[in-house]
């Protein structure tokens, strides 16, 4: 276990006069408060009797019926007895990698990946390897090698990491077709799933409407699913799920128990009585209106600003942008600089254990203003001209 | 990883017809559910937008202040930085025997302990054993000979876990001059002491004002000290903390970040509201009053129903008193029969590792009424004496 580049930036990023283009902190202010304050003492003048005590191991009935129709439009379907209620999915994935991986199991991720899932696996010692991507997604043809290789040297990979869908850090997504491709793929090799989608219903435009990614699980019972309140309604009520194969369903319950007897019966009632009372649709448009408008604040303050030679991907949804340096230039060199400019960024390195990484950096646009982001993409195109 | 005994009573022991002395539920309908929904609607309105958003790993500064305050009553001083914020002290106890364990490391506890502490040892492999009692705390001699047995094989056990006051299961509190003696020979042989301490602020009497126990980490800074809010506010907010030397300290904050990102700063915030907005000491009087009236009613209806040849434990505290039957009677064999004349009770059996705990109940006062409870002992009496 190391500090990861993130915790230590958090620290620089909060004092107000940085623009923090590192963090992906939501913007749970576009919630109403006082609705959301009246939802929850009626909640505990009704029920605290029953909130505020101990619960099932693997998370209220009633709330797993929700996340069923919650799931429904990226079109996975399960039976509520598939789903264990977690605190925040990174207890889910914390779980189902202690479960499936032994020191040095070859995991598959992509290229880059999510940071906290990478601490994860390393916690756990996997031998991580990253897959090349193209088109936005996993590589079919790097994907086979991948696990080929490993195969070959007598370690099938335990799993395939994904976040096919508005991907952090990079910003991208999988097509149907792609995800049919590495789907088709991990059933000929007999190498698991692991689908990570806290950003799924975050799309933008038709993205969020008519073409809302489908889950890989929805083509598929084997594959393990992550799912998680934190982007569609708060992160600070940590509650997350996973949707887990009948194999692992049993074995998954009891380490969530071993590990914290049961999520916390307060935040799920919380959770439920916002969902029951208020229309959580419209505050799934609110928060895509919001994000949507903060990209669009970014990617056209980079189109202005930037400098040639630098590219970055338009997300088409979710809360990042991925942006590449010209040949020479390392983010990490590049990081003191931009906050000596007022403005933090998360250097690319920290999607990669494998040393990948340093022409990159993640933009978030998620938490500032769009007035904000403009100036802090201002402030970045003046440190990395000054570079150049 | 098996299901534990408690876990397959809670479907029996839930039919409303069943007193159920098996549970380990507070009694949280003893909160002012008025109040405590006025509290929380008013932090929301006020502190929504952070306590609704990712917060420390560590957990909130100011929530890591007002423990110390909790802990003051039982002797613990420590800085708010040797404080870890967990999802229920649980997941405090998960993540430290994540990092001290490794498979067959030998681990001590009491007999009987914490079947919930049981289930994590094994959970890692540890080799789990147990060290007898004697005047309801670890025998000296015996934890001296478990030591020295261990040591002799290579093994030097990687801790003692004890819960000193008001044990669960069996009832029994260490005396101070028997803290002294387990902290001189922990100290002597350099093992450490985990000290989970739930109930300390739950005394009967003059054990919860004049007569506190003192935590075994009152004394020593090296032993590891384990705290709820789950009995003294409310189980279903879920949380608990830990308090680590400095040596565990990085290492654990980076193992609960890697595990949950951070503690829900939902359930933080209307710890601290509640803390900060109501006279938690009366609340904990309240609930002292209400489990001692219980416990009276339990003691006085076994000595009046009980037949000749069963003992038990008289609880200065907490929720259990640990009842003993004659030579040749199984707690197992006889649930079924207890539930069939509608009260249950938790098998001894289930807080060992090793086999012992077959002539032992479990019996918990802290869910029922005093008349339930005396109904419920009036039905297992019958039971005991039929089996007899």
């Amino acid at each position: 276990l190391k500090p990861s580049a993130i915790r230590a930036l958090f620290a620089v990023a909060a004092r107000p006069e940085v623009v923090s283009l590192a963090g992906g902190m939501p913007y749970v202010t576009a919630l109403n408060m006082d609705d959301f304050a009246n939802t929850i003492a009626d909640m505990i003048r009704k029920d605290g009797d029953v909130a505020l005590q101990y619960g099932s191991g693997q998370g209220h009935p009633v709330l797993r019926e929700y996340i069923r129709e919650v799931m429904a439009p990226v079109g996975v379907a399960c039976e509520i007895d598939d789903i264990l209620v977690t605190a925040g999915s990174q207890m889910a994935l914390d779980l189902i990698v202690r479960l499936l991986v032994d020191p040095d199991d070859v995991v598959l991720v992509e290229s880059p990946s999510y940071v906290g899932a990478l601490g994860v696996f390393t916690s756990y010692q996997a031998d991580v390897r990253h897959v090349e991507m193209s088109e936005g997604a996993l590589d079919p043809d790097s994907l086979i090698s991948a696990i080929e290789s490993a195969i070959a040297a007598g370690k099938r990979p335990k799993f395939i990491y994904t976040v096919a869908s508005f991907q952090n850090p990079g910003g991208t997504t999988a097509t149907q077709s792609r995800r049919e491709q590495i789907l088709e793929i991990a059933q000929r090799y007999g190498v698991l799933i692991l689908e990570d989608d806290p950003y799924g219903l975050l799309g933008f435009g038709d993205y969020g409407t008519t073409k809302i990614p489908q889950a890989i699980r929805a083509m598929s019972q084997d594959v393990i699913y992550l799912g998680s309140f934190s982007k569609t309604i708060a992160s600070g009520v940590r509650i997350g799920w996973a949707v887990v194969p009948a194999f692992l369903r049993e074995k998954l319950v009891l380490a969530a128990e071993s590990a914290t007897l049961c999520p916390s019966h307060f935040t799920q009632f919380a959770v439920m009585a916002y969902l029951e009372n208020h229309d959580w649709r419209a505050q799934i448009n609110t928060y895509r209106a919001l994000y949507q408008e903060r990209r669009d604040a970014m990617i056209s303050a980079m189109q202005t600003h930037m400098p040639n030679g630098i590219s970055w991907t338009v997300p088409a949804g979710g809360f990042y942008s991925w942006l590449t340096l010209p040949e020479g230039l390392d983010s990490q060199d590049l990081l003191p600089k931009a906050v000596d400019n007022l403005v933090a960024f998360v250097p690319g390195s920290g999607f990669f254990v494998d040393g990948q990484g340093a022409s990159n950096l993640r933009l978030s646009y998620c938490y500032p203003t769009a007035e904000r982001i403009t100036e802090g993409i201002v402030r970045l195109a003046e440190v990395i001209r000054a570079e150049i």
